[in-house]
């Protein structure tokens, strides 16, 4: 069991435990009973389509990551995030009825605190920071994805142009020697 | 009183009140006791510069808001985010060694997920909104503002140039007669 601390014991004991193959839809854009992922072997990721249908990558969950809509589930409102599986995984579904102990109260706020911490760096990100930066920023965030995770889908989690990350990544790759 | 509920109450009991002039420098980039404030009147903003000098407005707090800079404090690194006043403020400035109750983590947790909500929504604007559609987003967010801070900000803040969002507030106002 990889969820060690108490208030992941918590939120997923009585969870629902999957195998999902790759490429498995597990939420859509519409959705209004919002789910909550943790991944314990495998890699998902949420992701929004835009007015144009251009894809744009919110999230990847690796081992050890929860996905799911904070905004939707914050707001009472139908989703806007997709959620797939970008390798077979294996997933705990999140007990939406569990109680929230003071305990958990404890640890979750940390949790949040953190997750919104992340969120603002990525904001920043987003407002000012250079490909090369964005890059940095990817491999800090998610030191294991760069080899896992087609180009196309890292572009568009940073928001640059598949051509600028594949400079980055020649430039990258030769300041490493 | 404007903070009614205990959260708030407790968080700033024996926090500082202050009166700042507009103008007010309350934090800087680099520094390493990160401070939070509480907005009882007037308007603060927290922003960055990049490397070319470029300021980028994180947020503004209005009245009832709360500034502060999440990702130091969690990762408990310097601060990147300057923090001033745009009008003559009252503000209370967060007491850090406030102990944290099971109370208040029950209602921290609140905020700390509505928190991360609202910047998952931010995140995804600047990836995917049209410019219409940011302005539409500022409007939501802060009703009361557009005419209180200069149009070069609210740009700043949305990610758009100013030109951009001039066009915009004609059609705005146009689509609303």
């Amino acid at each position: 069991m990889l969820y060690k601390n108490n208030l992941e014991n918590m939120l997923f004991e009585k969870g629902l435990s999957k195998t999902v193959k790759k490429g498995t839809i597990l939420q859509r854009e519409g959705d209004t009973q919002l789910k909550s992922f943790a991944v314990t072997k495998g890699l998902l990721r949420s992701y929004i389509i835009d007015a144009k249908g251009k894809e744009h990558i919110f999230m990847f969950a690796p081992e050890d990551w929860i996905v799911g809509d904070l905004y939707g589930k914050a707001l009472k409102q139908p989703t806007r995030l997709f959620i797939d599986a970008l390798e077979d995984s294996e997933i705990l579904e999140i007990n939406p009825e569990v109680e929230i102990t003071n305990e958990l109260a404890l640890k979750g706020l940390e949790k949040a605190i953190r997750r919104a911490a992340m969120l603002q760096n990525r904001v920043l990100m987003l407002m000012s920071a250079t490909a090369w930066e964005r890059y940095q920023y990817f491999i800090e965030i998610y030191p294991d994805l760069y080899n896992r995770v087609p180009q196309k889908m890292i572009a568009s989690y940073l928001g640059i142009t598949p051509q600028a990350l594949s400079r980055i990544r020649g430039e990258w790759a030769r300041s490493k020697k």
